[in-house]
């Protein structure tokens, strides 16, 4: 416990890699009192306590949120309503609530139901930091070193609010933006949520044929780079797709339309058009590369 | 030179990566008394010289290949029917003929139509050893070890020159397997060539947008990962995908129908339905890595 954090204490709803990196990261920077756990098994929750990720384990939600000045719900996003609704009455007049979801315009529509008047006590953020691995072991207090945190206040989001969610992703090393949640919402679908499909769907294609071990026999490292997010949580991608399914669906929709402009390219035996949109890919994505290498 | 390496003269066609790496594996394994290049142009000629990769540069085609013991084609593909049809006349009894591309039954095509009797003479392979990076001074030694090299004789191919393909891409630590052309350039559409441009789409599609710098802004490591192979050369590419045009319309096909089911999943909010296929999908990748680390 430090008595001169400028947070006293953070409640964290899920105590995984984002929850439990969120916590370490603050107490390691001194912005916390005290770190309270909840956790959706007790296992999860003894686990991070072993680990230092948390000062305690809660158990009386009433009590540990009405006097909280912060607190993160980071379980998975499609239980961020409920979680919502058990905190939503025990707010303290000071407490400023935030959240780690992939996806921001279900969010906000929970949360606007759920907080009513208190709406403006509510920050949504999404951290741009996952990883293969998931859980309180895999948690560390640098996972958000130089990573973008996405804010997307609402109207209603109050200066103090916003100050103090941005503030403490500042102070876990993050870098922050802002976007409206529609607009993250629609970034986020053509980035991340549709190579995701994208990936998920190859490898199911070729996992569901008779001659699949010859073909995984001869995948090589394009294979491995392209598919790598196929390795991600199910239940996870699940929750984000649905979330997300409008964007998501124009997106796809743009994709095929995409696929059939090269489908007829190829049929056609058009290898200009085939080059030429290689080639402005190929620019692109070395642009891309540059770019992040400078920053 | 060493007058007691198993092959007297190599000749490579086309001193890159694949033709420069072969050539440097082949002397650092003393397999070779002699390495002689040809060159698209006099400037990668003169470098593969100064690099060691070759002993020589050759000008006279004829008076090179009809006392070589072994003759590599690795020129870029679409150029490998002119390069056939250049040395199909100067063939000496005992030069054995093989090339390095990534597609095999057009080269099977060009093969019997440029080496008519002499047929028996040609093994074709495939290394399967990329690198973002191409030209002599991306060449090196241990590009190939380790990794497959598919040899895919055919029925004509001499016992004799099969086995001294597969001697020398041995040497250079490959390890060999077989299939014949066609199974090959299926095998291939479907973990290779499709992954290729299903990345190239996405990257093509996001690039022509007028938001596309917010959109790159907020691209990870999901999608630096998926979109890495769409940094290939954008030549070689359309190359490929022209000579493997039949297989890959199949495998796009089946990917579009593949993507159909996902997007009919997403559509009407199957959420079970999304998640099974991500499961399959995570099993499939998983068990991949684990394989590729065993072996």
């Amino acid at each position: 416990m430090s008595d001169t954090a400028p947070l006293g204490k953070v409640v964290v709803f899920g105590v995984g890699l984002i929850g439990g990196s969120f916590a370490l990261a603050l107490k390691a920077a001194g912005q916390a009192a005290e770190v309270v756990g909840f956790g959706r098994t007790l296992g999860s929750l003894t686990q991070a306590l072993e680990l230092g990720i948390v000062d305690r384990a809660g158990f009386n939600v009433g009590q540990e949120v009405s006097n909280a000045d912060l607190v993160l719900i980071a379980t998975p996003v499609g239980t961020t309503p409920e979680v919502m609704a058990r905190i939503a009455p025990c707010l303290g007049s000071q407490t400023v609530v935030t959240d780690a979801g992939s996806t921001k315009e279900d969010v906000v529509e929970a949360a606007r139901a759920c907080f009513g008047e208190r709406i403006g006590q509510f920050v949504p953020a999404h951290p741009i930091a996952g990883a293969e691995n998931s859980g309180a072991l895999a948690a560390r207090p640098d996972l958000y070193r130089g990573k973008q945190v996405v804010l997307t206040p609402l109207a209603e989001s109050s200066e103090l609010s916003i100050a103090r969610v941005r503030s403490a992703w500042e102070a876990c090393g993050g870098e922050i933006r802002e976007l409206a949640p529609a607009e993250h919402d629609r970034v986020f679908a053509a980035v991340s949520h549709l190579p995701h499909l994208l990936s998920f769907a190859l490898v199911h294609d070729l996992a569901r044929r008779d001659n699949r071990e010859l073909l995984f026999a001869y995948a090589a490292s394009g294979f491995r780079d392209f598919t790598r997010i196929a390795a991600s949580h199910p239940e996870m991608w699940r929750d984000i797709c649905l979330a997300n399914q409008k964007a998501l669906l124009e997106e796809l929709d743009r994709y095929r339309e995409q696929l059939d402009e090269l489908r007829d390219a190829l049929q056609r035996g058009d290898g200009a058009s085939l080059e030429a949109t290689f080639d402005v890919a190929r620019t692109a994505r070395r642009e891309w590369a540059e770019s992040k290498t400078r920053t």
